[in-house]
């Protein structure tokens, strides 16, 4: 198809064509993108760098390093969202802990830092150091007593309320875009949508300090979610310094898709949790080259998280738990109810943080975001502080939680009695009837349960950076540890009954209850997400054995039974349906027995089809009808009787062009007949300059017959990535079918609200 | 569209078509399916269990039962096939061993078996049990000497002359399908082919009992390839026992594609590598709602095994290791040392081995394949019977080189000089400075790495079960431990080295050889496959530790970029090319500038395409057609002159329909006329019955322009799994793409023999 420009007697002008202007191929905000036409861009890109990669040796050592910019790209994403995991942590370590006194020696260490250097020894002791000093002792001298505890809880509350109140500050000003957990939004911007400055430098930064604030707060939120969003604007940062990957929104997003296993795998040190998380979860177009890189930045940032050390233990993962007991058969029915558990747990916090949400949106409460943040977090801050397992930060918490009681535990959870009539060996582990500290930490974690249960209904979708993984898991997680200790406490004093004859042995534990809370944990991230196998790999790398992999899995896989049976959506989606932006799910089935002619446009009685003809219309003709109407693009046909198809031509491109062959192309005026056939024919002397478009059509559009039946349809729309589709008869041009047209029947046929897409 | 059968006065006639003959929707053997029509029935089913299942409370408790059959299948596939390789394991164990001798007490025990009640206490003296014979002790009395070797000797070769007769015999006789690794085949199947029998009950009973026979014969050969044939024999099986998947081809490989999960599951005792293996390597079709319900049956298979403890061991895992020193970055470098081999030993095997089958294929060699095994094992036998480290069964050796040198080991391996004048604590680990065993190890170990070398190679493709990973990871364990010890003597000659100044602490170890070891494996086997994430995750499975993840992936990595650079397929990839199957690659990238024109059928010169009309031709017309050619169907037209599509009738269906309606139906003769539109026009009242056949009319065939890039057309062969494809311009009907064609011209522009692909 080479144009050689020199019909029609105008040798003297070049094609203007000929000379690719600026903006095309790009797309406008809010719009989405066209998947094939990426494709073969990136194809044509790299033909051309092989072609001429053959010339000489500095085009074939840049044809080297293109080739290898896409490693390049990825070990930057790991190493930077490494590092900026790892400052998070140490920061949010910091300010937790700065809400309740300070270190002395040097101000910048948080507590456990601070005690490091101490002498004492037991954990007990090293945790109350000399040079770690609440503000109560700092300030009135005092550690004990009304007056101390009054001031440590207003002081508490205080730099809660400032931390809030900085964050959301930040993100109102500066950054809109920073707040929530990013993912729903992430996962429309890999389906293929615009959404401008959404991954930008300065969400990237504002997100990361607003983060730290958060978090540090107390409110019941977590870095997860955000993380992910980090990692992808770090993605999206390194990716624009590649044109490869800058100049074509299809290969960028290969990118994104390998830096949202990044965000996970810094989040719980889990590397390949992360890659299938992405997978699973986030990503739209995954093809095998990206699992390979994504798996290698995944690593890359979890060594880097390693060797920052945030933890203080030299392990990867953020909750590492070893257990010693196994499992028994028996166990697997409370492990099954803590799955009923966690499905009802993700069905209510859906449905509650949704209709909060919906009313957020269509009422006057969401014209005050910093008053409700400050609301929230005063709330939580004043019904956290009492209980000593709400008042920590939730990372803590779930630690806790998950851990083991071994013999230097001094947590009141592992306050069971011992019988001193018992022989057994020195390094023996405590028997396990409960003592009053377990039965006091058994209030405590209920009266925690229910309080993080409600207060995270309206922490999440407010205007500051939330997570929902690590709320999700401390729900789960304390819901475990209740059952956990329950079932022990029965196996225990029933010993003799006949399932529990084999669990206990003197001296021995009976049941390990904190593996109940990491099943609980499993069951109510998996009611809340809906993701499968991620989770349960994630869950085994943090406990690094396949043994505890059955149990994990029963919860999960009975979670998500019961959740769904309640609703398909998980949070995410549910949360992209609230917002309507223009997401084809992979994994929604459409079974409905609809064909293409009942969804395309003109319905019967519509006025019909715009189209361009490909030899008799004028440029005015094209103006007005670009004008008179908003489509994304006109089919061109062979003329308005036959209504035979040619091919597409963007509506972009039609200005563009347009716009540039009134400005440079001698003679091309109102009534210039425009031209999309390959050779305009002679046209009389006097007769104004055509205008030639043939380039900017699109010869291959896709079109589909009018019995397709529309599941035929979604299914293209969805592998392909289409923009839109023409419907043909007989080989009759009918109408189209775009992407809006697809998700408003997919929705009609759901009974949802049409309306709401937003979406051109 | 309901046909009333009422139209032109045949009202005593019902339109033959409402009852749905019995072969309408089935393939022939060796051809392609149609994954878009396979998806739309099962759609249809769907559809109408749900609205059945309204009705009664048993319909209902039907679609229950069918929506669970899906994990039903996999329950059962893990099962069987957990089950199955642990008989496989134990039989392979006993029947090794019966080569060298035989347990007086009871004749099925193994050696390892028999000597477990022995009451010896170490390693060395439990493997000289008194129970336990040797065939010249038995025959002769002898246990040592001359004669008693070459007893020894002579029996050891017989033992592996039967076996291998015994299987090769099988194999001929009874299953032909059983022969190879499977894994080619069934990535073809997998991608939409149908080899009948391939997957059927009398393969699975040979293969399992050949792959048995043969691994016991020592050749160099492995069970891992052929286990996942063995799981998806069981998937197929148990596909076949409901109709969801039993008359559904597009359902059924979902199951398949698990059970290759499941395969590489109880081959590896790594269930996640298993899934990741199956989304990498073999699958071609893999939904989300797939990979849940592979990890699902690959837990189960997991579990079912290690229930059956065939390694005694009560692990999972075939090669169970444990390394406790760190790796340094400086090894970095022999790690990725090891990581050229692999590749540059990739690349070797299968230039090889692909020239050597390819030889069997086209000349004489290939009418005796029960002379070559024969002869195979007998050199096989010969030349490995007087290495110790060939000798034995190659998972042993492999098991051996992994390890670490413990305290108790007693592998020659492991004779290290003690120096007497040094302190240390009771339990350390010796000092690695190498002792004479270590260097005659080394030596052994040498030759038996070139003897792998090309025996492999010569074995690989006989007619037996035979898979790659073992002596693949063979060939990479030995040239790792070579390599491994080498840096370890090196590293302690010279621990006042810079580079080693840290690595060797008097009374520790310097390097871990077991890890050169299992990098060298992870690097042979990424060389000849090509793995990459799934690669990695199996070893990680392995190990269980994320510390050795980098040593892993530097190796992969490098090997496979090493082995790219001489020839983009793996072994997999080049058996299925040199077999002739269709298999459209994912993986494979189009980047050449063609179009759809230059693919398409009938080609310039060519006699036009042939087409059915819609309403003029007769029923003999129609049958003359299809007898002149051999396509597999025709698009139909409106007329010869417009050439305007309005749908696509099989060759089959057709066939199927005209034999039906002259059988059947009252007044079609020969000069009946054939309609294709909905409403047939009134005829004459003397002229013979019309046949309509609209029902059989896809009125929904692919089309694309002739304008289309090939690129683009590939791309929709693969995702939405097409047959063939229409090419149109300007809404006229120009020509045919089919699946065959895209093949053809892909390994045109890859330079490859076009004519090789078998295929209709």
């Amino acid at each position: 198809m080479v144009n050689t420009g020199e019909i029609n007697g105008s040798s003297n002008l070049m094609d203007f064509l000929d000379e690719p202007f600026p903006d095309v191929g790009t797309y406008e905000d809010f719009h989405t993108i066209d998947w094939l036409r990426e494709k073969s861009r990136d194809t044509d890109r790299h033909r051309k760098i092989t072609s001429k990669s053959k010339e000489s040796l500095w085009e074939f050592i840049k044809g080297l390093l293109d080739a290898w910019s896409g490693w390049v790209v990825m070990l930057f994403i790991g190493l930077l969202s490494g590092t900026l995991a790892g400052v998070i942590d140490l920061a949010v370590d910091w300010m937790t802990d700065l809400k309740e006194g300070i270190c002395l020696n040097a101000f910048w260490y948080s507590h456990e830092q601070c005690c490091w250097t101490s002498s004492e020894t037991t954990f007990e002791d090293r945790d109350k150091c000399p040079q770690w000093q609440k503000w109560s002792e700092l300030m009135i001298d005092q550690s004990e007593g009304a007056s101390a505890y009054i001031l440590n809880y207003f002081l508490y509350s205080m730099w809660a309320l400032l931390f809030a109140f900085l964050a959301v500050s930040l993100v109102r000003v500066f950054a809109p875009y920073a707040c929530g957990s990013g993912i729903p939004e992430i996962k429309t911007i890999l389906s293929g949508f615009i959404i401008r400055g959404y991954l930008g430098k300065w969400t990237l930064l504002v997100k990361t300090v607003t983060l730290v604030l958060v978090v540090s707060s107390g409110l019941s939120l977590g870095k997860e979610g955000p993380s992910v969003h980090v990692a992808c604007c770090c993605g999206n940062l390194f990716s624009s310094l590649f044109s490869k990957y800058s100049r074509n929104e299809g290969k960028r997003r290969e990118v994104l898709s390998a830096a949202a296993a990044v965000g996970v795998s810094v989040a719980f040190g889990a590397p390949i949790g992360g890659v299938l998380f992405s997978l699973e979860e986030v990503s739209y177009y995954f093809p095998l080259k990206t699992l390979w890189r994504s798996f290698f930045a995944a690593l890359v940032a979890a060594f880097t998280l390693r060797s920052i050390n945030p933890f203080g233990n030299s392990r990867l993962v953020l909750f590492y738990v070893e257990y010693h007991t196994p499992w028994y058969m028996a166990e697997l029915f409370p492990f099954i109810l803590l799955g009923v558990f966690g499905g009802l747990w993700g069905t209510l916090f859906i449905r509650c943080n949704i209709a909060w949400c919906r009313r957020r949106k269509t009422t006057k409460l969401g014209k005050y975001p910093v008053l409700e943040v400050i609301a929230v977090t005063a709330i939580t801050a004043l019904l956290a502080y009492p209980n000593p397992y709400t008042r920590r930060s939730t990372s803590e918490l779930i630690s806790e939680l998950f851990n083991d009681c071994g013999a230097l535990e001094s947590s009141q959870l592992c306050d069971y009695i011992n019988d001193p009539n018992m022989t057994r060996p020195v390094d023996d582990i405590p028997d396990r009837q409960a003592g009053p500290g377990v039965y006091t930490a058994m209030w405590q974690l209920a009266l925690a349960l229910i309080f993080k249960i409600i207060i995270t209904i309206f922490t999440f979708g407010m205007k500051i950076p939330s997570g929902l993984f690590i709320p999700s898991i401390a729900v789960g997680a304390i819901a475990g540890r209740i059952v956990g200790v329950g079932v022990e406490q029965l196996a225990y004093h029933h010993h003799d009954w006949i399932i529990f004859r084999n669990w206990c042995r003197p001296g021995a534990d009976c049941v390990t209850p904190g593996l109940y809370a990491m099943v609980g944990a499993a069951a109510c991230l998996g009611g809340v997400t809906r993701m499968t196998v991620s989770l349960v790999v994630i869950m085994f790398e943090l406990t690094g054995g396949l043994e505890y992999i059955v149990p994990l899995m029963a919860a999960a896989v009975t979670s998500k039974w019961v959740a769904d049976a309640f609703g398909k959506e998980g949070i995410y989606e549910a949360h992209i349906h609230l917002n309507g932006y223009p997401f084809l799910d992979v994994k929604d089935e459409f079974t409905h027995r609809t064909l293409a002619m009942d969804v395309m446009r003109p319905r019967r009685g519509e006025p019909s089809l715009s189209v361009l003809t490909q030899d008799n219309m004028t440029v005015e003709d094209v103006e007005t009808l670009i004008k008179d109407t908003d489509y994304n693009g006109f089919p061109v046909v062979v003329s308005r009787d036959s209504e035979r198809l040619i091919g597409f031509a963007q509506r972009r491109e039609l200005i563009i062009a347009i716009k540039n062959a009134r400005q440079r192309q001698d003679g091309v005026v109102s009534n210039s007949i425009v031209y999309f056939t390959e050779d305009p024919p002679e046209l009389p002397a006097n007769s104004p300059h055509p205008l030639k478009l043939r380039r900017i059509l699109n010869l291959s559009p896709f079109t589909v017959t009018d019995h397709t039946p529309m599941e035929t349809v979604v299914d293209i729309f969805r592998k392909l990535g289409l923009r839109q589709c023409l419907v043909t008869r007989s080989g009759r041009l009918l109408g189209i079918i775009t992407k809006k047209d697809v998700l408003r029947h997919m929705a009609q046929m759901a009974n949802q609200d049409p309306e709401s897409i937003m979406f051109n």
